[in-house]
């Protein structure tokens, strides 16, 4: 970081098909300073998901659109280097939505929350498993998709950050059968050799549906999806009675938005007596402390692994997002862009 | 009726496109004598109803599929007129799935239970009201619908014998506003005027997106599809948040179930927070006891109304059936075949 420079990525153009790095813009901006009630925050790891991609778009349904030449919007975990907020001490670990920029001056107010870690807490694992990722797979799975015991549990993208922890979820709940979709044999030999999954389906090279079947030759009793598209399909068309099918992502969706066609096996919602039911966790963000007690109890007893896949470099802020979306990560991604000061 | 004849229609062919008169064969047969625990009865009304159309396909999702040169399987209403069972008596007037035939044997064990009709009970309210089309409407909009006091409700396929139960079902549940979608002038104004619905769409006229938005402003709560296609896509994208689309049926896609597009907008149930559910009556008729009791409470107390479309002649079986997929029928669409005894 060269002292006294905000180093920052700018939204440059709406993103058609893929993400490109020529959709940002690399500027250098003054360091802020804070204003009455926030802090300044030296930002250190930023972690991308999948929704940046609405709203680079500019899609309100989520949150307000990102308009054209503001900071790339962006989750980051670092420390506060000066503090008009009571609140907040210069030396804390804090997280909150620092963007694609070194400094960030954030008050904590409206939709802009900023969280203290804990000490102790690793920031990969701020930023993971006890943020809005980790919640996600949390609620998804245990609130939308009631896992029993004996359940067939059916994960896409599950090898992403959310879909790995999904699915073990599942099992600490009592499935028997875990079964993830990834796009690598690298992915799929991880999720069942790490990650305690029971079978898992490279998408870009097996027959999906002929190896849920065999996988799941009973359906599945819960669907978690982050991807959508022919996917779901396959999945709908493979349900057990009763079936829970939890629309977490939709990560084919963003190829084509305009022409991605629907679930034409939506009407095995009728013969298999099925819910579908989509959420988004800011609704229950109000949550935090209890998710995080209940994710903290399995990752210190060992029952919950997670994954971070870290770039190192500022440069990289833009890759990192792209990866998401090209199968380029295994587990969370990170980016590493600052030391501690 | 020929006296010793049993007029029946056999399935001819499996439907191609819309279910075309020539699909049935006209058969006399010998009336057949009762076996062991089974009673003979004469079949006076008949029902039809969409899913008929699957069996016919020989569709196993909701029940055994129809062989060609079967008898088409319906449920009916009618006489007993010889017993080797003692829970029923020459005279006890029945319903049962009797078929598109004057006569039936009929043991009702497993799938093809017999039931009385209590003394007093219209025939045609044992086979609409009182019925799997009467608690398809109740369970559906009240189990899986969830109307809450204020909420805003669509029904598709709202002059039919479900969807105008159903919109009345959720006015007394405490909806304030039921909108019926409806394919004529004369329905749409019946829903209006004889059903209590708040309002109405003709599909067939109006632009149904522009005027769900100007009925609904502030979206659906709950959207109770009889229809899907292009109807549930719109609906799908004037949810409220926490919406609950309730799958009931899908007859737009038996035109074409092969190339029927699935919705588009189902990532809406996410972004809405909602959910969309399925369901099966025949999983429930164990309840019918209670269906029948609160639904007859309301038929009495005069909030619930229907209206039967009868049809008359055994000639026109066929008829009534096509008629569900033309729209040529208001509320439920019986045929009468028979006079009593």
């Amino acid at each position: 970081m060269t002292d006294g420079v905000n180093r920052q990525f700018l939204l440059a153009a709406r993103p058609e098909g893929l993400i490109k790095v020529s959709d940002f813009t690399y500027n250098e901006a003054e360091i802020p300073t804070p204003g009455e009630g926030e802090v300044l925050v030296r930002n250190m790891v930023v972690g991308v998901e999948p929704a940046l991609r609405g709203q680079m778009e500019g899609l309100t349904n989520y949150t307000t659109g990102l308009q054209l030449g503001e900071v790339m919007r962006a989750g980051g975990a670092g420390q506060v280097i000066a503090s008009n907020n009571p609140n907040f001490q210069v030396g804390d670990m804090v997280q909150g939505m620092f963007g694609f920029q070194d400094y960030a001056c954030i008050g904590g107010e409206g939709m802009m929350p900023l969280a203290k870690i804990p000490e102790g807490t690793p920031l990969e694992a701020a930023l993971y498993v006890f943020g809005g990722t980790g919640f996600t797979a949390y609620y998804g799975m245990t609130e939308i998709g009631l896992p029993k015991a004996g359940d067939a549990v059916l994960v896409s993208g599950a090898a992403g950050a959310v879909g790995s922890l999904a699915g073990q979820i599942a099992r600490i709940k009592g499935a028997t059968n875990v079964v993830g979709i990834a796009g690598s044999e690298e992915k799929c030999k991880w999720l069942v050799e790490e990650m305690g999954f029971t079978g898992a389906i490279n998408y870009k090279t097996d027959d999906i549906d002929a190896r849920v079947k065999e996988l799941m030759p009973n359906g599945c009793d819960i669907f978690f999806d982050n991807v959508g598209g022919e996917i779901l399909d396959i999945a709908l068309d493979n349900l057990a009675m009763n079936a829970r099918v939890v629309i977490c992502g939709g990560i084919s969706r963003y190829e084509d938005r305009e022409g991605a066609a629907g679930p034409k096996n939506y009407f095995s919602l009728v013969y298999k007596r099925a819910r579908m039911e989509g959420f988004i966790i800011i609704d229950n963000m109000h949550r935090a402390a209890e998710f995080t007690e209940v994710l903290a109890g399995w990752i210190n007893d060992g029952s919950l692994k997670y994954k971070v896949d870290v770039l190192e470099g500022f440069e990289n802020l833009p890759q990192g997002l792209i990866n998401l979306f090209t199968g380029g990560n295994i587990g969370k991604q990170l980016i590493r862009i600052n030391d501690p000061a």
